[in-house]
């Protein structure tokens, strides 16, 4: 998938929702606990429900590789299904993966090779080599890390050289690697108003932003500062919609949290005349 | 494991290496293929027999998680066996993980509760929070990047702020989390010279050192600038070792190349009157 057929599913469905898949086994509905693969049984759910209103799809790695070979399987299953049924949503592994190249180059094989994924997070510490063996397939995509949403962000994010900041040093380095179509970056929303500076080092591409809702950030505030002509943005959606009901009708409560949040992304599309 | 426990071994075993497990089913010996598991069969024969001359082992875990689900099944498989039968072997996942707080709670979880590793590697670009969950266990480690063993090091890990490189910062600021019983550096062998200053900053901690061998580090320097009362080092060698021949005779050929190493650093032990 390339940036202007994410930008077209954008428009079609009036929405830059991804869901995250945060799926932790100890929150799932009780019910769902007898089924063969709870984890599988409530992401299925959860996807069936609340498709309509989201783009993009984000299951994190953490909450399934911490279950061994079955949350594997769980996870393989997962984003099978999204592909099988869906074939337009963008499928994201948030892995924060990255190491030396030959090490990386299995990362990669392992997500967009062996796994139908269309996107990795990546972490940018170890540099060019650790990120490039990502970028080697045809429409798929490496996230890098920026600014993150966490509060650790502060202790090295902002470390500034000659008044450029780490994260800064990301966004223009890597831009050497690939293009607006195989790279997008993670900006936390809860650093909304440094969308700003971001967009003036990154105009044209895709940001993945992190911590709208549980963790405090502003749909509002990252849409008035982040959003550019094609959108440009993804906005994640995890605990706030998947864990927003924990009844038999969890998937509709979920739908209707997605719908509240597609909503309002409406608005912002619609004030800049996108659609 | 402690920080003594891990010195006793290596005076005990004259040694210390650590053999890194980057067991690629590519690159390992045909006549294994039809094995049941060849990964895990493959690492067995390499554990029985290099151990004598390891005090620690070191799986990649991406070169597990690119075969899925399968690739899982032989990574338990292997810590498992370590611990069974080499309970004094620390045993570490080269994993490169870091999230924010409750998704780096899952990554510590499945590594260090669900699987008996000692211990993590984690990078450090997301800060604190992303840090410290792998530090709730006792007796358990984070071994934190700081100066990696690849070219992409020079992109962001000198990143300068008023004389101050980034790499000397995590190595600053991340002794604020823990100790020098649960937490390690990893600092590449490519940089030796580099290790002189690190032990201005870090005296006492262990570090891991990636990058002898296959990638060109030297033994001779690292145990020069590295080394500090208590050893203090853990190098590493992978594909050196464990590729080094592709015959019936691969382990054979390995406990070789094993033992050179084991020679070379029992020298360097007794040089400083250590053994």
């Amino acid at each position: 998938m390339n940036h202007t057929e994410i930008f077209k599913n954008i428009i079609k469905k009036h929405s830059f929702l991804c869901v995250g898949l945060d799926t932790e086994i100890e929150k799932i509905p009780s019910f769902l606990l007898k089924a063969k693969d709870p984890v599988f049984e409530f992401n299925k759910r959860i996807i069936d429900a609340t498709n309509k209103y989201a783009v993009a799809y984000k299951p994190n790695v953490a909450f399934y590789e911490c279950n061994g070979s079955g949350g594997w399987i769980s996870l393989q299953k997962t984003v099978r299904y999204l592909k099988d049924n869906y074939p337009d949503i963008f499928v994201i592994a948030d892995a924060k993966r990255g190491d030396i190249g030959n090490t990386s180059k299995m990362y990669a094989k392992g997500f967009l090779e062996n796994m139908p994924f269309d996107a990795v997070t990546v972490a940018p510490y170890m540099g060019e080599d650790s990120v490039t063996p990502f970028l080697s397939y045809n429409d798929k995509w490496v996230i890098l890390l920026a600014l993150t949403s966490n509060k650790g962000a502060d202790d090295f994010q902002y470390h500034d050289e000659d008044g450029i900041k780490l994260f800064e040093r990301v966004l223009t380095i890597s831009q050497r690697w690939g293009t607006i179509n195989n790279m997008m970056y993670v900006v936390g929303a809860t650093h909304a108003e440094m969308l700003k500076d971001i967009r003036k080092i990154a105009p044209d591409h895709f940001l993945l932003v992190p911590g709208v809702g549980a963790q405090g950030g502003s749909l509002e505030e990252v849409a008035m500062y982040g959003m550019n002509s094609k959108c440009g943005l993804l906005v994640n959606s995890s605990r706030g919609i998947i864990f927003a009901d924990n009844s038999e009708k969890f998937d509709t409560v979920a739908a209707e949290k997605a719908k509240e949040l597609q909503h309002s992304m409406e608005s912002k599309l619609s004030e800049r005349k996108l659609i």
